[in-house]
């Protein structure tokens, strides 16, 4: 009895079926949440497997590329695949898990910015040693602030900062006009009026020192630097220096190097706010990542065209 | 030369001439920040000062209303006036500065609820200790949120909610079904399905421990409950038991009593974090103010009403 290759999928995740109701006739389902020893798949389970959802952030995850002859679609659930995309076969689409982080890549550069803004840094402090000495602080609301990577997440977190009643300037590599897009090249003389500047960029060629000493030069006295986007995009040596100097504020979520070394000298900085790279990583996360597996199985069941495909070129 | 008694104010801000324009025909302006001695305003002016605008949270500034014979409407800048009414001589008219601190009190309120969703004091300590050990998160994103005192400050914070993506279920004293709005004597009912409770309860004989051991104990293991109201609006030593148990977290703006003692046992205890009830006192509260004291002074100068008259029952 020889079964129809190439409807059987493997995903990361589950009792998808128990949340999102039953999968589409003829699919099997196969689950590796990438934590077991990949030697434990059955290999004739593997030969049949046409969808791969690769487990959320398991490194070496992908050695399984290897053992998946009928492999026809691989889905990331991440949204930079750079380092995925080489080692995908020809013949072999690869899916990105694009959008699944924005709601809590753009919270987590809220909770930054409005922690920057309150001085909940001094305040978990004085909290601690005894003190309870209140003093008036920065708001975000009334402030001015430029979304540097006006793309997925920075849309999203325009959302929240409009509610908040702060004003965006809007930035990407190129201005568009019809939607009050700056181009970054722009940004010299845009900074001089901002309170607060959220860089939300991916690392590219391009991108890397980005966001060097002439942009944090022109930001105005006390204003807040973010970072959600990638450690490189921001000169961290010139950033050093004008947080030292206490003339700029930050608050970083990714830096470079990762990890940030214990006795790296922006943890003790003035002024400076550092979350270990945990803006994408929080509980609304995974709603988004189940609903988009549980809709590419459909599509791949139909025959329809899989969401995010990613290029090459 | 007698001058026309009452068209005299005083202020407590410099400078409202420079940003908001020139001040009415016929008024003269004098202005006394409460940070000076009172005994160094001229008693012939105060004789004739028609309209006080208190200096803000200046504690004994009141003192002056015994000097102002002429005084005919009194503006204080905070919401709550349940101490400076009693002071008020007779046929003087008391004025509060309700809405002011609405932005500057719901951002604070949404600083906290994300400061302890996305783990912030655990991140602080870890930037200082060196470590750099990320882990998934709780989130606003997908939460379910009781804003309970749904009034001037509970819509502010519901506008900033909804753009976060959370669900906000509205409570007040009493139900008003057609805007959706629960009373309190339902929490007990709505509190096992929501995420976090933010308690913006004025202080009243009503209101005192309106949030105790019952409504904790309706809450779902793990829930937050914020408080940016009136610190005895919530019960403390029931507070503490379920916060030791580490069955829910806390994050306080206002505490029972006030100043919390160095060493209070809540200032230690797992999942809490305290500020020092400055949720109100951010930089946009002035230009509120400032926006304010102008349009009163307008009324004032042609006698139509002041906004904001506080009734006395
Ligand atoms: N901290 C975290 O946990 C976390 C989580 C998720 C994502 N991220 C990072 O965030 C990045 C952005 O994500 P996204 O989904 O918002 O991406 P996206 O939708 O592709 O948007 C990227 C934006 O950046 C702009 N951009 C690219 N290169 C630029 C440059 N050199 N100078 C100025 N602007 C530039 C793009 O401009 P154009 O519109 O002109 O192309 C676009 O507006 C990701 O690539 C990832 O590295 C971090
Ligand atoms: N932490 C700070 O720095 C700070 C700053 C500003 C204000 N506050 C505090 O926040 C309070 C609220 O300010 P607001 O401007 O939003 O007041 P508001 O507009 O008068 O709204 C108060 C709300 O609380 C409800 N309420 C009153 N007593 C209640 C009770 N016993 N049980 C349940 N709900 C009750 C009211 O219900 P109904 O609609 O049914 O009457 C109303 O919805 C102020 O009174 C002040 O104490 C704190």
């Amino acid at each position: 009895m020889s079964e129809p290759h190439g409807l059987d999928v493997l995903v990361p995740r589950r009792d998808l079926e128990q949340r999102h109701g039953p999968w589409p006739d003829g699919v099997r389902v196969h689950v590796w949440d990438g934590l077991t020893s990949e030697d434990d798949l059955p290999q004739d389970v593997l030969d049949r497997i046409g969808l791969w959802v690769l487990p959320y952030a398991v490194p070496g995850a992908e050695r399984l590329l290897k053992r998946l002859p009928s492999l026809r679609c691989a889905q990331s659930l991440s949204a930079g695949v750079e380092k995925l995309l080489p080692l995908i076969p020809d013949g072999v689409a690869l899916h990105n898990g694009r959008g699944l982080h924005d709601d809590s890549t753009a919270e987590h550069a809220l909770a930054l910015i409005l922690a920057a803004q309150r001085d909940l840094p001094q305040w978990v402090a004085d909290q601690r040693e005894g003190r309870w000495e209140p003093h008036f602080t920065r708001s975000l609301t009334d402030s001015r602030v430029a979304v540097v990577g006006y793309g997925s997440i920075g849309t999203a977190l325009e959302r929240r900062l409009l509610a908040c009643g702060a004003e965006v300037v809007r930035v990407a590599r190129r201005a568009r006009p019809d939607e009050d897009v700056h181009a970054v090249t722009e940004l010299p003389r845009l900074l001089p009026e901002v309170d607060i500047a959220v860089l939300i960029l991916p690392e590219t060629p391009s991108s890397i020192g980005q966001f060097g000493a002439e942009e944090l030069a022109a930001m105005p006295d006390g204003a807040l630097v973010v970072n959600v986007g990638r450690g490189r995009t921001l000169d961290t040596d010139a950033l050093l220096a004008e947080v030292t100097a206490g003339r700029l504020r930050a608050a970083l979520d990714v830096t470079d190097p990762e990890p940030l070394p214990g006795d790296h000298p922006l943890r003790s900085a003035p002024g400076v706010l550092i979350t270990p790279h945990v803006a994408g990583g929080s509980a609304c996360y995974w709603p988004r990542a189940d609903r988009l597996i549980v809709e590419q199985v459909r599509r791949f069941a139909v025959g329809e065209p899989l969401l995010n495909p990613v290029l090459r070129d």
